[in-house]
Parts: C-alpha cells; sequence; structure tokens
C-alpha cells in the first residue's frame, strides 16, 4: 500500500460525457482527464457520483477505467469507483480496477432496502477480501441512500485494507469524531465541497472534488493555504469559491460541471436520460459565478 | 385499458427468491407466486421492491416476468415493476412486460442523483409514449430515494397512460391531499403496509402489499369490511395484524417474508448479498407475531 | 372521575381575545365561548394553544378559567390548559383550575432545555399528586418542543390520575401504537385537525380542536357519522372541511380563528405581539375557503 | 456603541444556581459570575439559555442583572439575555438591562406558535426602538422552537441597532452564507461548542459559550491560536476539549455546568424542576473527561 501513503490533497472526480446517442464518448473523456492531471490533481477518481458511475452497465464502466489507466499513465494514483447494488458485481468491479492498475478502490453502500450494519460490513469485508488494493470507504446518503454512522465507519476499518474513509455528508462533526475515534494514522478525506474549508481545519487530509474541472486553481490554492498553515489566506480563497461550490453541489455535479465546462469554452458532451442539462436560468447564475472566480483564479 | 378498471383491492407482491448460487430460483418463485392467486388476492406485481427489482439484471427480469404470467395463466391482473435508473432502460423493461402480457406496469423514479421535477416527467413521459398499458406511478423515498410531491404526482396524470398512483410514504395527508386534488376518477393506491386502515378510511382503492404471502386472510378481510362499510370491524381486522404489518415492514420485506414464510412451513430460498437472513432474535419475534395471528387468520 | 368517563367527542377550543391594548378581553371570551357550548361541543378546553396560554401572565390565565367556569355554568365538562415551564408553576395553576371547577386539566411538558424522560415523568407526578382531578397528557413538539414517545406516554399512564392521552403529532403510526399498547380502556384524543378522519378511523374517543369557532356542524357531523359506524359517510364529510381544517392549522389557530370569525361577522377581537393578523391574501384564501364550506355547514 | 466594537472572543454565560427552596441565590451567583470575569472571559452574557432564563420570574431576572452589574464592575462588557415570548415583556427586560449598565442585550425569538418572519422583524424592531444599546439577533431552533433563516437574519440588520448575530445551530454552512452576505462589516458569533473550531475558521469573530464555567483556559487557548492564525496549535486544542464541548452541550449546559463545578470542588446550588440533576453514570462521564482535559488546561 506504499503508493496510498501518498494520496492526500485534491482529489479530481471527472465527469462520464455521453454523445448524442447517450452512448460513452471516451474520446473526450480521456481528453477532460487528461486536463485534470496537467492542471495539478494529486490523485484522479473515475466512476464517481460525478461520473454517474450507477447509470453506466459493465462495459462502459470497464472501457472508463481503461480509459482512465491509459491517459493517467502514472502520474498521479487513481481511485476508482467500484459500488454496486450487489456484493457479488462489486468484487467483478474492484478486481477488475486492481488489474487494471488503480492505487485504490471507493466504495459507498448503495442502497435500495437499507442495509443493516452488520450487511454493510459483510459487503466490504468480502469485497476487501478479492482485492489487494486499499479501500476507500464512502458515506454519502444523499446520493447512496444509506448513513453510516462514524461507530460503522469506526467498524469497518478493522478490515485490513479499508483504511480511507470519505464523508460527503456535510456534518463537521463527525470528522472530529472520526479524528478523535480513528486518531491521526487514519485518513479521512472531505466529499462535501461547500465544506472544504471547515474540513480541512478538523483535520482531513484531502478534498474529493468534482470542482476541478472549472476551477483547479482555487482548489489547489485552497490546500495549499492549509498546507502553509496560514489560516486567514485559507480563509480568504475559500470565500472566493464557497458561492461556486454550494451551486455545483446544489445542482448536481454531472449537470453543473457539464455546463460549466462549455462556459469555459470546452466540449463537455451531454447526458444520459433521465438527468438533463441545467435550465437557462441556472447556466446564467453559473456563469456569473464563474466570471466572478476568473480573475481570483488567474492570480493562483 | 378496461381491464385496469377493475384493478384494485389487495394487490399481492412476491418476493424473488434466490438458490444457493445467489441464482434466481424460477420454479420456486411460480410456487409463491401461485399461492398468491389461489389465496384470493386481486392482482399480482412482480419486481416490486419485494421482488428486488433492482439486484437483477436484465435477464433474470425477464424471466420472472415470463414465469409470472405463466403462472398467474390470466386469473387476476398483473402489474410488472419496470424501474430502471436509466430512461432507456426503462423502456426497454416496460415495453418487454406488455408484450409478454401485463396489464400495467409500475414505475418509481430511482435516483442516484435526485432528479428534478422537469427530469421525472420527462422521465415518465417517454415511458408511456412507448408503451399502451397504463402506468402506476410510484412514490416511495425510503427505497427509490426520491419524493415526489402530491404536486408532481397530479402533474403525472396529465400523461394519458399515467393512471395510478402508489403513495409509500406513509403519510396520511398526502392521501388527502391526492384525493381531493384529483378527484374520484384517479384511482390511488397505499403501498405503506401499516397505513392500510387509514388509507382505506381516506378512499384508498387498494392496498398494494407484500403481507398476502404470510397472512392473506387478514389482508382481505380488512379489505372486505370497508368494502362494506363496516369501520368498527375494520379496525377490529387491523388490529390483528397491524403490528404484524409493522415488524415486516421496518426489518425489510424480502427477508421477512423468506423467514415467515420458513417459519409457516414454506420453503423461501435464500436472498443475494448484500441482503442477508434475518438475526436469530428477529425471528423469534416474527415467529411470536405470526403464532398470535394465526387463531384470526383461521377464522376470516 | 366519574365525570370524564363521558369526556369524549368534540372538544372545543376557544380563543382568547384581546382588546386594542393588548389586554384580555373577558367580556368577549364568554361570548365566544359561551357560542361553542350552544352550538353543541362536549366539553371546552380553555388555555389551550389555540388560547395562546403561554402568552398570558398568573392572573389573566386565572380569569380565564373563572370566566369559562361562568359561562359554561355546568351544562359541559371543561378541560383547562395549565402547562408551564415550571414545576411549581404548573402545580398552582392545575390547583386552581380544580378549585374553580375543571373536570379535568391538560399538560403539555413545555420546554426550553429539552426534558428527558424521568425530568417529564416527574413533573407529571408532582403536579398529580397534588390535585384530584384527571390529566390529559398533551404531546405536541410542534408548540411544546417537546416531542413525547408512545412509550413514555404508557409510562406516564402508571401515575394514577393520568388518564388521557392526547396526540397531536398528526402521525397515526403512533396512536395505533398507543391503542394497541394501552388497550380500550384509556382514552386517547386526537389533537391534530387534517388527521381526524384517521384518527377517529383508528379508535380515537374524541377530537381536541378550534374548529368549532367557525364549522361546528360539520365537526360534530363527522363525529356523528363515526358514532353511526359510516365511513363512506364520514369520509364525505371530512373531505368537505379537510381543506380548511389544513389551511386553520399551518397558519397558526389563533390567527385563522380570530379570522374567520371576522369573516362570518362576529367579533373577534386583536392578537397579542409578536403573533399579527393574516395577511391579507390568507384572509382571501379563508374567505373562499369558509364560503365553499357554508351549504354543507347549513345542511347538517 | 462604541464599546460593542470590542465584543469579540470567548463571551461566557453564567449559569443561575437555586437553592433548596428552589429560589435563585443571587450570592452564589456574583461568585461564579466573578470567577468568570477573573478567568479571562472577553464578556459576560447572564440570563442566557445556560442561565434559564425562561423559568425566571421578571423579579428574579431584574435581580441576576443588577448582581451582574455590580460583580463585573465595568471590567468586561456585559450581554443580557432579555428574550421573552410577548414583546410588550421583552421591551420592558431590555429597557430594564440597558438602564442597569448592559452594553448590549441578546434576543432569541421565542415560540410557542411558530411566528412568521414578518412577526419576527415587527417583533425585534418594537424593542430596538425602545433601547439604545445594541442587539445581538440569536437563533438556536433547539432551545427557542424557531428557525431564522439566513435571510431573516440579514434582514434584521436593517434595523440599526440590530449589529450581532449569534448563530447556535451548528451548521457551519449558515456561517459561510452570512459571512458572504453581510461582509466582514456584521460581527457574527457562534453558539455551538462543538462548532468553535469550523466557526472561528469561518471566520466567527466571538464564541458564545458556558464552558469557561468548567475549561476558561482551554477555551481562551484556541480563541488565541485562531488569532494567532496558527490553525495547527487551534486545531490540537480544540480536538482537547472536543468531547467535553459535546458532552456538555448534548447533556444541557445547567445540568452539566453544575455537575462540573461540584466535581472540580466547587459550589454550583441546585436546579429549578422539571430540570434536575445528571445521573450518576452521566456525572462518572463527566468526571473522566474533565480529568483527561486538566494537565492541558494547567499548561495554558
Amino acid at each position: 500500500m506504499s503508493k496510498l501513503k501518498t494520496l492526500r490533497g485534491v482529489i479530481a472526480y471527472p465527469i462520464t460525457p455521453f454523445d448524442a446517442e447517450e452512448k460513452v464518448d471516451i474520446g473526450l473523456f480521456k481528453k477532460l482527464t487528461g486536463r485534470l492531471v496537467t492542471s495539478g490533481s494529486h490523485a484522479i477518481a473515475p466512476l464517481g457520483s460525478t461520473g454517474v458511475l450507477p447509470y453506466l452497465n459493465d462495459q462502459e464502466k470497464e472501457a472508463v477505467v481503461e480509459a482512465t489507466v491509459e491517459v493517467v499513465a502514472g502520474r498521479v494514483p487513481i481511485v476508482v469507483g467500484v459500488s454496486n447494488l450487489t456484493t457479488e458485481r462489486t468484487v467483478y468491479h474492484a478486481r477488475f480496477a486492481e488489474k487494471a492498475g488503480a492505487a485504490a478502490v471507493m466504495i459507498i453502500p448503495m442502497s435500495y432496502w437499507k442495509l443493516t450494519d452488520d450487511e454493510i460490513f459483510a459487503h466490504y469485508r468480502k469485497v476487501a477480501e478479492a482485492i489487494s488494493v486499499p479501500i476507500m470507504a464512502y458515506n454519502n446518503p444523499a446520493t447512496g441512500g444509506i448513513d453510516m454512522s462514524p461507530a460503522l465507519l469506526k467498524r469497518l476499518l478493522e478490515i485490513p485494507n479499508v483504511t480511507m474513509i470519505k464523508e460527503s455528508t456535510g456534518d463537521v462533526q463527525r470528522m472530529h469524531y472520526l479524528r478523535r475515534a480513528l486518531g491521526e494514522e487514519v485518513a479521512f478525506f472531505n466529499g462535501s465541497n461547500p465544506l472544504a474549508l471547515a474540513a480541512f481545519s478538523a483535520g482531513a487530509v484531502g478534498w474529493c472534488t468534482a470542482a476541478p474541472n472549472l476551477i483547479p486553481e482555487l482548489n489547489l490554492a485552497l490546500y495549499n493555504a492549509i498546507q502553509a498553515n496560514d489560516l486567514t489566506n485559507a480563509r480568504a480563497i475559500f470565500y472566493r469559491q464557497q458561492e461556486l461550490l454550494e451551486f455545483i453541489t446544489s445542482k448536481g455535479l454531472p449537470r453543473t460541471v457539464a455546463a460549466g465546462l462549455e462556459i469555459l469554452g470546452m466540449e463537455a458532451g451531454g447526458l444520459r436520460n433521465p438527468l438533463a442539462p441545467l435550465a437557462a436560468v441556472e447556466i446564467a447564475r453559473l456563469e456569473g459565478l464563474l466570471a466572478e472566480v476568473a480573475p481570483f483564479a488567474a492570480q493562483h
């Protein structure tokens, strides 16, 4: 797991672009993902919520993983989302990711029927036993439908290769609990964009975010200010991007990142139904927010 | 849509049983589903939440639909669950169900990313345009992750073949709103077991439930007492089954129905991971509840 | 407690009217309360939430109790609200009510600091030991700030003269639990207007409501239909008033009852700040709702 | 309002102690409050939630204010809680506080009936017009029962002498909104103990807290580290007290502060019913937490 020692900082989540027939556009995906590496992200995480993992079939997921490995080309670690409703399919995709070269896999316990804590634990254990790379346990009730308690997250860490926790509830108290309960040895990551400052203040080692698709300079500047122990500067940098972070999160990352890329002059592809593009009024709002941050982005 | 005029009463939901290799056990499914018909259910609804629809792959879903049609053999209407995260797959399965002989399809807007009202409306519209049978719009935020407001449900009824609503939030106020807003022409169904009495009192035309797998006599007796305008009797019959209804709902229908069938001496098959059997203490509790209702069940 | 055997049916809650100097207008209060008796209410409950109990000082509360006793003149039982943040003041007002002639007192555990179950139990016990009349334990987190669990409500009934429960959460499941856990010996009352039909269906013996200030005929007709075991008719009568019940509850009973009385041509007095009259648009809406029910009210 | 320019840092909240007859013990109150000044708090806030304001009668409130002014003797500013359900009583106590020498008053919109935004605005305006000292608008739905939206808080600042906001929801996003919407000119204070680090990181100018009754050194050390722009040290100091802060907040400040003072060897007086002392198991837990922080407290 030596590679993972260095997993920290800004973990960037690419979108999965679709063509006019709603097929995955692998060429465009590689272009967008390559940009995330060259703009300075510390790691790349395909097939996250931003990458609309659950809307893809098995073949599409595999193609995205292979494309990521190819375009990243070893420059930064890759963390692949492999979550699935059934344990069997989760094991399958975790193995595929490991073989393809992922440094780690990320798993959110997807729900239709609410799972018990024991079911969730067994799910992670079975996947963990099938692979050798580390697992990032990901809690996000807003998308996955299950809210793993801090106590359950702590229990998951008893599984040897569950070594990282990504918290996206946006509740800073949980981060306090995790930090206190787990000590400084276990890495916890923040997955809630509007909580970026509070999470770093609480001791998060990394920020899992789709924002570098649009404002990589500001995202990295926030992390660097924290690393420099300069809270005054970190706060100033955070407030420059806070409204934008809140907007892109609240309106849905696949929609807002796609719209934002178009606004910034880049090709972004389409969405897969039932997901639909932002409404005109929302696009106008996003244009305003991006225009506001442009000068600050340039200066970093 | 003439067949649907008569869709009312107790709509029974079969479980989907699995064998030791976690494959769907079609033979056992047919046996269990046949029992639901012979015990008096007014309609059969395969591939609902109880039937663990989202945990099945396309081939498995198709096999379950075909098996249902075969075993029901036209004795009662069949309502097939065809929900899927993507619109394309939902259309695919809705068409399959129609061709196979379903009287109607049931659709819950499954969510990973929260959908906007416009996205949900477009999703239903696209499916509706692809088929001729009526659609039951199904609201159940506890499983599907999206809570459709009464106003949105009303809007969905503008689509010609969306003709039925199934409400499973357990909020009787929504039923009041629906009844008042929609009038008596649109059929609304209750999908929350512990709300059965309140929903029938509020004017629900049917009860979508997995309970007939275990206590069909009591379920039907409640409906018959309501039809006879005998509230005093309906109340007495409801309280006999209320604790059991609450238990099977709160612990997860696939788990509790499977356990209950075994307790009653029937083969129930296994679950698919990550879903796991009830704990021993829960099974004991279920045994107690089933023993309590047994004499009443016998008398109806 | 013999008088209480007969406490059931429609328990009417008068408002407390204020004059131009925000003083309690006792003359008007008597007039409004007398009307509630003559229009057929089965009991009168001054100093409830509708009567803005917590906004009155000790002298005002005592004057309201005495005025109620005088105007009711033994025709129906009186249930006096005596809730207070401190136990000492609650005991004081409970004793006052008993001496003045109340058949029962109603107590909601008012909260600033959330109380533990043991604190709530001790609070009721101390008041109960200081009086001889029965106590109606009242649960309404929306106003009182504390949500007493069904288990706590059950425990309160261990106190000899806590004999009635009023549930205002609007959650019909709690009524099911209470009915099942307490049996038919303990009387439970519904305090949520929009839940009137569901609560009666579930077995509530009475309806605590401010609605008889505006539509006594419809309120009583619902109760009578339930008594006649005629659910079909009860449902029809309920739907006639359901939208009005929902409106007056959601906009705040002191405001909506005052506005409604004025619309119906009766003097209603003013409110005490910070409570303010309904906005014009809300008054117009209430006019519409009252006009709709007028023909039905006349026919009952 | 010049005095207020300097209102920032740690605002300490004394408890209101009671004697064996549940009377306010003014002598003990002065002793406890004097300790808060000498241990370094930057301001004193009597009659807050910690001081059980709503459980006191008018005379008791006045005695507490006078005692505070006497014991503080001008060494630090005093912020008096003057909240009341009615506007008339709030005005009365605000005037009393101003005359007695308060630098500011703090007002939470207490609720029985939920107030509309317009009612809340009018309530603050009427009080503001009656006094000359600044008002701290206090939002704490967990005690007051009303949740003022960030937009309403912003609107309240249109009233000339509403100059400060105290947020106790524990939601760091609201602080972000307030800071961004109000700019740096308006002071916002954090009233949620477990959020102390996140709030200071977000730019709060002060921390309203009862914790200095027990651990003043650690509270002040956190503020000083933030002032020194040393996030690493602030984080370390925060985690030393975090578990204690969470405990005293979750179990109710009047109860936990009283218990903690006794553990630390100080007289704390009693509580007023229905509030009751912590249970033995909770006291033991508090002993453990205080023992853990003792060495760190000593070193600051």
